[in-house]
């Protein structure tokens, strides 16, 4: 067992920023949150899935709406804690942990934050070690287990708990459940048991995170490279250079788009990305270069912070980092739930090539 | 208590179709499961309030969705038994009988077969004695009493389970819930004790829906007279003429539309009906000779035989007929709740005016 204290939390929410990969809803709001639940409950106890019975119930806990929304309505911790109370009395047992279904974007400080509320321990594990913009988009549904019963809950007292044969039809009935109760809701899902997680979660999300934060932290401050940061996680600088196109629209609850940027090096040379929600596609002179569930993450070129994909900007110069996905994400049946397919590409899923530059 | 058997299903059935307003989808299939119940499990149990303790739940069920879809799709009894059974699990009680929540369409069929497959009675009284399009256009609103929790099921397996913090609420989450399960679902809602029913709702609905049936079908065999008919229900006939203008649109999922008919006395003479589902408002040369909750009922001319309104078609010759509300509509926010202005329609409600011709 690890204590997350406040001090902790400015490499989670750097590392949750880059993990968001453009998407997964801005940390500041659930940094402020978590501080506040630290101030209130103390430390957040964060533990393994070996400390903990085999039997016992983890259930996920994360906001779910839209970004542009969540922004704008600060949330109250209470519709967090109702979800998982509503989930836990539903299915008539006591919830001995939390389990972040992300790691990236806001999701990453929701689930610490309700384990400290409700007195119970956070796993250091997740579904993604990314985020991504759907409900079943995690490595548990690749595993065979089923993200319902599901809640959601508003910050009025609403709540919905569906039961449903498919991860699919959750995600259908969450989403426009969340468009009737504002955008900016709790939902608690995934309910399984410690032995099921130990078979299906990424384990170590909540260290990586962090470990990710903090050597980001140390390139933008200097005392580290990217190279110490590429030795960690495996990733490479795809591409450099200043965005010279960019185009946006919501449509069907989601945020798309696609940017284009030119490198600094030689103006014929540019890279596009599409976007929904997340960076998902990276194509260098139209060939695609990286696929989902591999990361696209994009910082200043001269900070190194992470840039989300509502602050993209024409004439920014930028970094264009790929990381591999967690191994973890590498069963049969992977591109069926996050490959290029499942987002509505029609491009072949490209395997994650390491540094070479 | 009374039985309802095979024979008396052809009166409820004609008297629930009239009472549906032109709306309340067709009692055709709910009558054949009705049918099948009554064979497997015997005749239908119908009882007072008077006959239950005070202290037992009762809940209402009933179909939900659009009558264009639950028409071609034959619905499974079990998806309106399991939406019962789920919400009488999340509530953690015993569900001593089933109410219907309306006497209009195939939702007098429903719960009556319901009751039968769960082995428990059905009470004879309802939250409309008409048919209306939504969930919160009930007496029991109107009592303060709340639809949640509310359940939806589908024939697939699939449960929505929905606690809201107001009936205006649970009517948006469970309409979308209800498109994304394929529009022809199971529905059940307003638990309510007998004692809160006894204070708000509708009593002897489906004797009254019985009575109009029977008093129909001998105006149809020439036995009975409309005199007899509106003696009985205090109505009267708001015009006789032939439809000169239809006009049909699916919209919000509703089914909008207006139909005019031109008087047979007098060309001059011409009455507009504004659709949402259901008939619901009647405009005689410009002014408006009738609103809901007060109810109009199309009748085909010769053969007396309800018209829903999809059957309407140019130049049916057809009677209308006016039917006063049940006079427990007549309480305090009565128009809030379903009165013109409910449906969006800018005029001011008309009081029934009874027999003039």
């Amino acid at each position: 067992m690890r204590l997350i204290d406040k001090g902790d939390l400015d490499a989670l929410t750097l590392g949750a920023t880059l993990l968001g990969n453009g998407g997964g809803g801005d940390p500041y709001q659930a940094r402020l949150m978590a501080l506040q639940a630290i101030d209130d409950f103390g430390p957040i106890k964060v533990v393994d899935l070996d400390e903990l019975p085999d039997d016992a119930l983890i259930v996920t806990v994360a906001v779910l709406g839209a970004p542009t929304v969540i922004i704008e309505k600060i949330p109250s911790g209470e519709q967090y804690v109702n979800a998982v109370k509503a989930l836990g009395a539903y299915l008539g047992k006591e919830i001995a942990a939390i389990l972040p279904v992300e790691v990236g974007g806001m999701n990453t400080l929701v689930p610490l934050m309700v384990a400290a509320e409700l007195g119970v321990p956070c796993v250091d594990a997740d579904g993604m070690r990314r985020a991504f913009p759907q409900i079943e988009m995690t490595v548990f549904t690749l595993a065979g287990l089923s993200a319902s019963p599901v809640s959601l809950a508003d910050e009025h007292g609403n709540q919905v708990i569906a039961a449903t044969v498919s991860n699919s039809v959750a995600e259908r009935l969450i989403r426009t459940a969340s468009m009737n109760l504002g955008l900016a809701n709790a939902f608690a899902s995934y309910p399984m048991t410690v032995a099921e997680a130990k078979g299906a979660a990424i384990q170590g999300s909540i260290a990586y995170c962090n470990e990710v934060g903090d050597l980001l932290h140390a390139v933008q401050q200097g005392t580290g490279t990217w190279d110490e940061f590429f030795l960690f996680t495996g990733g490479r600088t795809l591409f450099e250079g200043k965005i010279v196109d960019l185009d946006r629209r919501t449509t069907s609850g989601f945020a798309r788009g696609t940017v284009v940027i030119e490198a600094f090096a030689d103006q014929s040379n540019t890279m596009r990305i599409e976007i929904q929600n997340e960076l998902l596609l990276a194509i260098e002179d139209g060939i695609t270069v990286l696929t989902p569930p591999d990361l696209i993450c994009m910082v200043d070129h001269e900070t190194a912070e992470p840039i989300t994909t509502e602050q993209l900007s024409y004439g920014q110069r930028v970094r264009v980092l790929g990381l591999p996905c967690a191994p973890e994400w590498h069963r049969e049946g992977m591109l069926d739930v996050v490959g290029p397919s499942a987002f509505g590409y029609d491009v072949d899923y490209v395997p994650f090539k390491g540094a070479t530059k």
